[in-house]
């Protein structure tokens, strides 16, 4: 393990943190609220200990597989310990295990919540209420790809931007990692800007559309006030809304080649039309079931249907409906999109569009190999060849992904606040490893929220709603004690 | 395809099935029954069709796994078509969707059933209700492996013997394939035997000690009483059963090791061992949840956890107590019993404890693969190298395996008696797949019943109890059009 460096890119990524914070410090000041020092101390703190490292002499500037993952995952670990300061400061959230599962929610853009929210008022300092969704912008597109956008990176870059990219393969724009790190936030900006805009032609105030297109643009979830959504009774709003959620779920790889004017390439991904595809239909469906099930018109169906749709299968889990009290089919497809998730190279999260793909073809390949066991199969993808190495990390990603679900709703099992129903820590561990937000019981719904578990699930949630963004190899290696041997 | 050894081989099974149908009409005879005539009448058809078929001259007796697929799939769709009728004839379950559902949980050894039996009484003739549970007996082992075992097979009986034997690799005890199936039957029926003898001591007659045994010996879990083995309120003999549960979750392979003197090679096995810790750590936790939450002695919450954890895990599905009622995280527990299930070569259904631990060892494989990507990793069960093909055969089966549990979970989700409930087509949809019987909601729960969902959902469980009880390629290969393409 190459420690220096490991400690080098830490405290890069702790001064990073300290510059982001600036912003909610500057809608503090401006706000005039008295809970500015919340930011303030944490800033100095970051800069005491980051500067130092960030400065730090390395000769050996190599990195391997191993030290990517370790350090993608100690900065996670790093920026929700820190990120959780001025909640805890302030008095906003002062217990730390909520403060903590909180923020842990922010940047893995998961948007599950301990607050409970005024359904009128906003409830927070409106810095504090800023900073908690600024996380899910932050996490989104990945705090250390915007490291690796601003500075110089070396060798080894890829090893991190691989780590902490989603989905099965992550791909270089062009030859230089900082240059497709800067083209990616490129675009992820412009088109929150672009968001924040139709908010406003809405009739949203400046403050309540930048905080919407951040939640968005992650596809977090977290919101102003208690009920979501819900609370903008605007079809345009929600429109909006539902949209963009839609475009955050697609893989930015297919706006790059849009930019470069390969439009027809970029719609004809396989990626694309099944995502597509699985939006309308699921849209369809559902839409069906609510009118026939309560006798409401289609065309209202229609609209909480798309909006519930995009929102869950983009994993941003804003609610338009209070969709706990929908019909079993309408709420098992919503679980269904929350395993499936968004596509690969997207702010979304979820098992990704891709591998679903993938794991079908793989069984697919594995039935005709039965058939005719001397034959061989390639795997293509978008006409690509998927490697053996892309193709064994997808079901090796698959087993783990149900190993660690399996494990997190047994120990969510012992919450009292189960009661004695399965499904609830069931339907939080998914909402959780897929960084999705809502789960399909009362308790963790679309406006319950995750206050009334023990410390003990909100820690192992926490580590559950990590191992999701960061499509579980990195936790999983950093809490190996093999990682951790000389060599 | 063969299709004249096909038929020849549907022909021979049909023939003894008819054979097997004796043992019902001769219970019927004993207890001068009037139903007799539901038996006689399928006697006669299936010797009808099957004797000119088993009689078919075939030239070319060469089967490929194709054939042996489609042979064993397509036998016990006809097993079941022909199984239920004696309901049917009989009027005891008129219904053809529900006789059709019984008779599948029955060969499949599930358990779940339509019927709404008394407590106090026997509520069917007692042939028909001797052919209900005797059907677990059948199924419990194989059709066709007893066919195997007394008919003189041919060249491809290999194919056929994998196709339905349960477990990743079903390995040939001795040279011969026919007396492999017989040494199987051999232990099978002496072990059912000791059972009814052990329950004669505990004051059980002769007739429910038999078709416990059948029901225990099977896996099964159908039971006289609509209490199931709460009826029995004698510590003895859910003492008795319990252990014969375990027992018949164990890979029979094991009892032939011991037959033949191999005692410390069959007490090493990995499976058995990880089997046992299961079994024992699952009754612990369980024993401790009861006897906290329900403020009951410790003993008496053992002597629950221990029958429902070898239940569960054996995927009998006999109950002691409603366990629906207990709590969360007990109920978790035996959801994932559910899921796992017995180990391979035995009686037992669920996705095997001995792919439990390839799928465990084959995600530890790819994580060092990440780590060292140019290292290589063998995997060894039992000390013996596992080859390419049982490996990819493994996480084929698993993804396969979830796509089926979603699926069904979608369709099942469609039915009106879900009501607002996920859990219940998921928890219907686990227990049919792995054969267990009993699911994790009041509706579907061990004193609740499948009769109120809807044709559809029973004929989509159904085909997922038979994907279950198959290890899901001969369902999938049986319906997939390729199979039926020239070549």
């Amino acid at each position: 393990m190459n420690y220096r460096m490991v400690f080098n890119v830490l405290g890069k990524t702790l001064v990073i943190l300290a510059g982001l914070m600036l912003l909610p410090l500057i809608v503090g000041i401006y706000y005039q609220e008295s809970v500015i020092f919340s930011f303030i101390i944490p800033i100095f703190g970051l800069l005491a200990v980051g500067l130092p490292l960030s400065l730090l002499k390395v000769r050996d500037k190599s990195l391997y597989a191993r030290e990517g993952f370790v350090i993608v995952a100690l900065s996670w670990i790093f920026l929700s310990l820190v990120g959780c300061l001025p909640f805890i400061i302030s008095g906003s959230i002062p217990n730390f295990f909520d403060a903590f599962f909180e923020t842990v929610s922010g940047f893995t853009t998961t948007g599950a919540s301990v607050l409970t929210l005024s359904t009128t008022t906003i409830s927070l300092p409106k810095s504090i209420m800023f900073w908690r969704i600024f996380t899910h912008w932050i996490g989104g597109m990945g705090v250390l790809v915007f490291m690796l956008a601003v500075i110089p990176a070396d060798g080894g870059a890829m090893h991190i931007f691989r780590a902490e990219a989603p989905g099965p393969s992550a791909s270089k724009l062009v030859s230089r990692m900082r240059h497709t790190a800067r083209i990616l936030y490129g675009i992820y900006l412009v088109l929150t800007v672009i968001e924040v805009i139709m908010l406003l032609f809405g009739g949203m105030n400046i403050y309540e559309s930048t905080l919407a297109a951040f939640s968005t643009a992650g596809t977090g979830g977290f919101s102003i006030y208690g009920d979501s959504m819900a609370h903008y009774d605007s079809v345009y709003i929600q429109m909006v809304v539902a949209s963009f959620m839609f475009v955050f779920g697609i893989n930015f790889n297919l706006f790059y080649l849009i930019l470069i004017g390969q439009f027809s390439k970029a719609i004809r991904s396989e990626e694309f039309l099944i995502y597509l595809s699985i939006v309308i239909v699921s849209t369809l469906t559902i839409a069906m079931n609510l009118s026939i099930s309560f006798e409401q018109s289609f065309g209202e169906s229609l609209r909480h249907a798309f909006f519930q749709t995009t929102s869950i299968s983009s994993t941003t889990g804003f609610s338009s409906q209070d969709f706990i009290k929908w019909p079993t089919l309408s709420k098992t497809i919503l679980t269904v999109l929350t395993v499936i998730g968004a596509c690969g190279g997207s702010t979304g999260g979820g098992i990704k569009v891709s591998r679903a793909i993938m794991l079908f073809k793989i069984s697919s390949n594995g039935i005709k190999k039965n058939l005719h066991p001397r034959s061989v199969h390639t795997m293509k993808l978008d006409g690509e060849l998927i490697s053996k190495e892309v193709e064994r990390n997808t079901y090796v990603y698959f087993i783990l992904w149900v190993l660690i679900v399996a494990f997190s709703t047994l120990v969510v099992s012992f919450d009292p606040a189960c009661g004695s129903d399965v499904m609830t820590p069931f339907s939080a561990s998914l909402t959780c490893i897929g960084n999705v937000g809502p789960g399909m019981t009362a308790l963790i719904g679309p406006f319950g929220g995750f206050a009334t578990f023990n410390g003990l699930s909100k820690i192992v949630l926490s580590i559950v709603m990590l191992a999701g963004r960061l499509e579980i190899l990195p936790m999983i290696i950093l809490f190996a004690p093999r990682t951790w041997r000389r060599g």
